[in-house]
């Protein structure tokens, strides 16, 4: 095992056992699971088991698993003399545990004692002292600089004692947090020879405004998920002619209470990702040695939603067929060999589907699959299945169009459409032909609410298997408890995913809070749109009055507009970009509503300003509904 | 209504409606339901309710609720002429609701806008502007320095702005959070005239480091839950001469979500407890003119551990009463009329209940109840009931002890037994008598898993009902997610309870994590007593060898003593004072185990350094019993 694979290999990939919820045995039989090539081990983790370091070493091997790095060995330099005695004991417990292990490479944090002296020599002096003793058994020593280190804090100081010392057996870990919320430049790393840089550890981080330690130690996310230039750092590294494995170290207070198999396979779909980023760019050609790295097939364009699918069972399915017949679809056909509706309008499809499973009381409704149309299905396909997409059994009878799928991260089922195609041909028409009836046009997108332990990795998973982009991110406190927005959209502005969840996970308080999925239709004109809707008794979600005498008080908008909008019962909002107008049905079902939205210019938020209020009023629907009776909440 | 009461009256007390989970309907019914006063209206709940705010005020009156304060009113000073010209159309539409709510007083907060001028005279000749405007319709305005405000942000400044405005309609907010965030000392709150204090904001809030804003969005707490010396703050405003209510605002994630029934409770005894404070110090006498705060029954002392119920069904008691014999525990009575055993060594007292409901399958156990020794049961009673506790029946047969008893928030009874009183008398003897078999002496602390919505409101009542101190609070890394622990201690250390609750909220992952409760007995020897305990055959947990090894290279301890610990299996720490050790029992029912300690000198810490090796080692022992086999997990 050394620093530099052969030309043209794959990097390894590995992952900490800290980033993964568990017990080891959780932990290692999940990053297994997801493909890694070796593992961190964390000291904590291998103090709580029962495994001798042997006994684990075969076991990862059982596994496929190399144990990439023992992690963390604390506070070990630039001490006084007897304090470094007793340092040295340490090391040497813990150099047996690491021999036991199969483990080359310990990770030495910079120091964040109150001991230490403020003296690189004498830290260089002790590290090297350290690193005699290690290379003594074979075993070697990445120095990595904490960013809330007492002296050492940065990773260019970390490699000026890497360099006083002078040993081979102590080399850097570079880490991208550590790097990259000091607001270092990555590109120095040229400068440090490709044989000192031991060890890589990735992990992405959203921007915050807090404690650094606090921010690393809870808020970590894997590469893609935050705001940090993950590709542009790892370009670096490969440039400065590191060839070790690609290792991810995230701690994140969800993943580490998440489903561990579910986590590491986040975990691989983000670092395939971020290896397909590097993988494309001239950057990767001027690589010291060549690296073979991911590289799916890119994503085809997108052209639009092609449909929208909801389960529904014997209840909930008149309801919703109703609805949509008063919100002017036309039921125009019917599956050749599934009890699944089309309804249409415009653009728009929406499919009600009776041959799902739900579960729960009669009167369930679920946004159950989305399809994209693409301009090339099978790339889609195949994209989504190189990032780790569990590719869904296409169950079709005989002269049914033949439909790839994937299961997204919310249970979604997510089909590839070909743009223009012909998957229509599936059903039987019923005669009906789809009108403009009241305006709407299409799908502006699709609302789904996302389970806590994987929010992000559903974002990722929608931007990175469909090529969408984060559009807006916002956090409002809604009428019980705060909910984070994120919408993705496609360069065209043509496919759009509003994902929504609690920031906290819900308890059993409220338990009639709506919590739901819409689909989001567009028009050209809310108001003509609101006013067909309201004639044909669409119900429409009841907006108060104190909403718009707000509206007027902070806004100040035109007073006919203003009624036009009272009327009708649409929120509003508007940017620096445009304007947003929005009317959302009541629920349907358990959790379903629809919504018309009209955008102008370029507005790009989301609409969630007022997103409590119409939380509010959902409340207040379910409640009157529960109470069978029409007495507020 | 006026910034001073008459001498002599109570306080009036209030709380944000921004405190509590829900609809506006949900949280005035809260306010009322737990004794306020009045409220602060925020805002966006008026925006999201569906009444006129005339309703709104009628529905308050109707709930004994004066409406103290609207709030807030944003950006509205130090601003270019065209931009004020908005501010003032914006304030004539709020002060519209402001009377129909019947609302006298507005929170006006410091301006973040990036549009603003750091301009003192503008800001206070603006502010003169609009409470000419406030002042025309009888109404005023508070204005606050929020601890992020652009130009104003610390209380001081912003006083210096209302006194350059010099109008009666103006005054001034104070707000402890934005106070004592900035680290700013009340006690100059004196030079500010009493009638120039508009409005009161009590929060409290953990030291965090992070950015303020944030700090203050997600992170407060209602007094005493927190580190700001809250007493002290009040005290000051009201030396100053304040008399207006005395008024909750905490922006909580978890409030935000948790029942609002409850949280008012929990904000009312914060309340009671903070005046409480107050009242009794020689401070209250100073006071510009006589205040009648809150004044419950002070904590008597207490004496110990009366002992620990738990709540068994036909399969877990016998269980559980084997586990006690083999501990040493001697069965000395059952109960004259309940099917309640007493279990006895030393002092301590375990009583096994088969009288509780348990749901779920057999072989449920939970500690149900506990009972401290009081000097005087009846003042521990009534202070317990002043401070909102639910006082629970007493349910007794003829010659029984009347003893009293509340529930705490996490569900637990708390009993007072009278020091050295005859409590034992509704037991009659079976013959055995208690003996220091295995050389347990005592109960040494009982502890608690807490609900996660209610784990600051437990927190406080186990202080505050029982005058109780935090003795630890620590935060670690558990297997499947991380785990906040609170001891809590009286003045001689005798009556102990430790507190644990995850950090955020679980979900399904690793359903037989154990997230169990425990009662420790005490030790004078735990070499002796552990190995007592082996030879009886008690289930101890496993601890892992790994856990040693690491114990070695840490610590250097001494290696007789490494060996004792190792063939016992317990668990070992330190710190400056004093050394803990403890063994626990595998997990007996569906979530109870014992835990016998050693406390050296005074050691202050929770051992849960080594909680994760013991989690790991139930959760072990949980999938062996499930799975019916001794492989490991």
């Amino acid at each position: 095992m050394s620093g530099a694979d052969a030309d043209g290999a794959a990097p390894r990939r590995s992952i900490a056992t800290v980033c993964l919820s568990g017990t080891l045995t959780d932990k290692l039989s999940a990053a297994s699971g997801a493909g890694f090539d070796g593992v961190e081990i964390f000291e904590n983790d291998l103090v709580a088991a029962p495994f001798s370091p042997a006994e684990i070493r075969d076991r990862c091997a059982d596994l496929g698993l190399a144990v990439e790095l023992y992690q963390p060995f604390r506070d070990a330099e630039a001490l006084p003399p007897e304090a470094f005695v007793r340092v040295l004991r340490r090391a040497e417990r813990k150099f047996d545990v690491m021999e036991d292990l199969g483990a080359e490479t310990v990770l030495m944090c910079s120091t964040t004692s109150a001991e230490a002296i403020d003296d690189d020599d004498l830290a260089a002096e002790q590290l090297h002292t350290l690193a005699d003793r290690a290379g003594e058994r074979g075993l070697r020593i990445a120095y990595e600089a904490l960013a809330w280190g007492r002296h050492v804090s940065t990773w260019d100081h970390s490699w000026e004692i890497v360099r006083r010392a002078g040993h081979p057996s102590l080399g850097l870990c570079l880490d991208s947090f550590h790097v990259l919320s000091r607001g270092s430049d990555p590109s120095a790393f040229a400068a440090v020879p490709a044989d000192r840089l031991f060890f890589l550890q990735l992990a992405d981080a959203p921007h915050l405004a807090m404690d650094v330690l606090q921010w690393s130690r809870h808020h970590r996310l894997f590469p893609g998920q935050g705001a940090f230039d993950l590709p542009g750092f790892l370009r670096q590294v490969l440039a400065a002619g590191y060839r070790g494995p690609l290792s991810l170290e995230v701690f994140n207070d969800v993943f580490r209470q998440s489903d561990p198999a579910r986590t590491a396979v986040d975990a691989m779909r983000s670092l395939i990702h971020l290896e397909e980023q590097l993988a494309g760019t001239p950057a990767a050609a001027t690589l010291r040695d060549r690296l073979v790295l991911s590289a799916p097939p890119g994503p085809p364009e997108l052209t639009g939603h092609a449909f929208a699918e909801i389960g529904v069972d014997a209840e909930s399915g008149p309801v919703l067929g109703g609805v949509l017949a008063d919100l002017g679809f036309a039921h125009t056909g019917h599956h050749r060999s599934k009890p699944v509706q089309r309804w249409q309008q415009g653009d728009a499809t929406v499919l009600l589907n009776a041959a799902v499973v739900l579960t729960g009381d009669p009167g369930q409704a679920v946004v159950g699959a989305l399809a994209v149309s693409s301009a090339d299905p099978d790339s889609s396909a195949a994209r989504a299945e190189a990032l780790c997409a569990p590719v869904l059994p296409r169950t079709r009878g005989p002269a049914e169009t033949d439909m790839a799928a994937v299961a997204a991260p919310d249970g979604t089922s997510v089909f590839f459409a070909r743009t223009g195609g012909n998957w229509m041909a599936d059903f039987l028409p019923t005669g009906a032909e789809p009108t403009a009836a009241t305006g709407i046009t299409g799908i502006d997108h699709v609302g789904l609410s996302q389970p806590f332990d994987h929010a992000d990795e559903a974002a990722l998973f929608y931007r990175a298997v469909l090529g969408l982009a984060p559009e807006t991110s916002t956090e409002f406190a809604a009428p019980f408890g705060l909910v984070r927005n994120r919408t993705v959209v496609d360069p065209s502005r043509r496919v759009r995913i509003a994902l929504s969840v609690a920031v906290l996970r819900r308890g059993e308080w409220a338990p009639c809070v709506p919590d739901p999925q819409y689909i989001a239709f567009r028009t050209g004109d809310i108001v003509a749109t609101g006013r067909a809707l309201r004639a044909a008794g669409v119900p429409l979600l009841a907006i108060p009055d104190n909403y718009y005498d707000d509206l007027d008080a902070r806004l100040a908008i035109d007073p006919a507009r203003l009624d036009a909008l009272r009327e009708i019962g649409a929120l509003y909002d508007r940017d620096a970009h445009g304007e947003y107008f929005h009317l959302a049905t009541e629920v349907l079902g358990s959790r379903v509503f629809f919504s018309v939205v009209q955008r102008t210019g370029r507005y790009a938020g989301s609409g969630s300003l007022d997103a409590p209020v119409r939380m509010a009023a959902h409340r207040r629907q379910r409640l009157r509904a529960l109470n069978g009776s029409r007495t507020d909440a």
